[in-house]
């Protein structure tokens, strides 16, 4: 399949450009801190290695895109770094926010140092973002780095305004499947839609293309964000690193969750009454299969998928790479981790 | 004086390029979220005005440069506040690090709302940043934003640099003066030293002066935490909005305090015996200037501010907005709050 040719070429590069650009901390006086980060990126420290950095969804979708125009990805990989690296930079202040000690089956940078020195570690994520864009303009005109920079940044402001929703959500018991839609809007879809924009912004491609491109990766990240919720209640511990059903116990507003909740069924009667405890964790997520939460939060994963894959055909993407966007939106609909 | 004709014409213009950044998070669905950087920028909520909204001094440092080269100062007001918003997004992450309650006299906003929120206001007032920096694109060619952009972004990452360096001297007992310089050169000087380069760069100034300009900046900024270091114990607590010699129990590592462990005297036996408590403060104060920490504190601004003088006068701005410089300059070191 097209798609893991690109995959095995494509992820060593985006691999090395992000150890390059944070490299930037490498310095004797502030090697410590430097640590921090590459532990976080799942380059060193306890459980290291390829299964803990994370998919690098994100770098890929912008290069396919990229790739599609049969233009050279290699001269955008400071751009997918970035966008990569503010992922990061995100999940690192959400475990904190979240008080959560496992991210990828390993323990999180405040859990590991303290809360001070890991916001700093996001902050420092951040900028280094911001510089890995800059270089953009080894390979691109001034002009198209500041659009590329533009259209990075409103995702970013979405990102804390998602964010902003999902802590405010959690002292709420009224919420509505509409109020899950504008919060992951911000939260997982802004990004995704910032990745397909800027690969098409890099490919040249007209403006018309350009809308398509950020239509396309909105319905893919609110796609790949009701899966995650899916799998945050039903996954595979072994496979997410995360402890099965954490989302119940930890009381997350997830789809799943909210549509249950609107049943007004057993399952709502339950989670008004407390906290979910642990072993009841199995019981409760059976209530909200039976209550048809599972289904329905599936056929939502679906039937975005479904019009991202519209959009994608009306683009029609060129060669090979075209294909493999198409494979790489189906694959995260199907994905077990 | 000069400098009062430029402050009462930028100030206001400052202040509202500013509100007109934030006011991107000004959306229904977000208010109070918008509400919690309004209120950290003194514009709303309890104690609001004037008085609490900070000196604004990076943006006026912007905007003299660029008027000594009669250059238009309104094209650059996004720029000044980007550098305002980026010193105001450091605060708020540095109050949830420091565990500060207070902030200019105001509950700061991790207390007032809580850690999680504030993190997420840190997170947006940088955002909004990086736009107001893209925005100078509507009156510089792009090619001068993006070297804009980078001066700002490494200045940023001094600063996490920096940041790092103080939270883990604050497990440390065995700190020299030196350390002290490498500290404060990321904290302080790294922003200011970004304001005056940049200031010369939208000044369309020639690439030695714009050198210059880095150092000038990067000396008036070790000369003001020095200052703020003096004011942090005998700063008069009804001016600076902290409570007096706050520096002492807090257990700061400024440089009165590490100037005072360096003579081994009184002073340091007390310091290294346990924390100091409010009520021992007026005596420990006197002990530190017994032993010489504050006229050797006051010296080293002294220096440092001339040197800046003297780096000024090398580059000999012209006008008046050149005087104004140097008026600031001696203002900042002279300065009660």
């Amino acid at each position: 399949m097209p798609l893991n040719k690109y995959i095995e070429t494509m992820l060593p590069a985006i691999e090395s450009e992000l150890q390059r650009q944070v490299a930037r901390l490498d310095e004797p006086l502030t090697r410590p801190f430097y640590e921090m980060l590459t532990y976080h990126m799942g380059w060193t420290g306890e459980g290291a290695g390829p299964d803990v950095t994370g998919k690098r969804i994100r770098p890929l979708l912008v290069l396919l895109v990229i790739t599609s125009y049969e233009m050279k990805w290699l001269h955008a990989l400071s751009a997918t770094a970035a966008i990569e690296l503010i992922h990061n930079f995100s999940l690192v202040h959400d475990d904190i926010q979240d008080n959560s000690d496992k991210r990828r089956g390993r323990t999180t940078v405040w859990k590991k140092w303290n809360m001070p020195q890991a916001i700093n570690v996001g902050d420092a994520l951040f900028v280094i973002a911001n510089q890995a864009i800059l270089d953009l303009s080894k390979n691109y005109s001034a002009d198209v780095v500041v659009r590329t920079a533009r259209v990075i940044q409103n995702a970013c402001l979405d990102l804390t305004r998602g964010q902003y929703l999902d802590m405010t959500y959690e002292n709420r018991n009224d919420l509505s499947i509409d109020d899950y839609w504008k919060m992951i809007e911000g939260k997982t879809a802004a990004l995704l839609s910032a990745c397909t924009q800027i690969g098409a912004i890099l490919g040249a491609a007209d403006e018309q293309t350009i809308e398509q491109y950020r239509i396309f990766g909105r319905d893919l990240g609110l796609a790949f964000q009701v899966q995650d919720d899916v799998l945050g209640i039903w996954g595979n511990e072994a496979l997410t690193g995360k402890s099965a059903a954490s989302d119940l116990v930890e009381g997350k507003n997830s789809l799943p969750i909210l549509y249950g909740i609107s049943q007004k069924g057993k399952f709502a009667q339950r989670w008004a009454a407390s906290a979910i405890r642990p072993d009841e964790v199995a019981e409760v997520a059976q209530m909200l299969v039976n209550e048809g939460a599972r289904e329905y939060a599936q056929r939502e994963a679906e039937r975005l998928t479904n019009r991202a894959l519209e959009t994608l055909e009306k683009i029609n993407p060129k060669n090979d790479a075209g294909k493999a966007l198409e494979d790489l939106t189906k694959k995260l609909l199907n994905r077990e981790s």
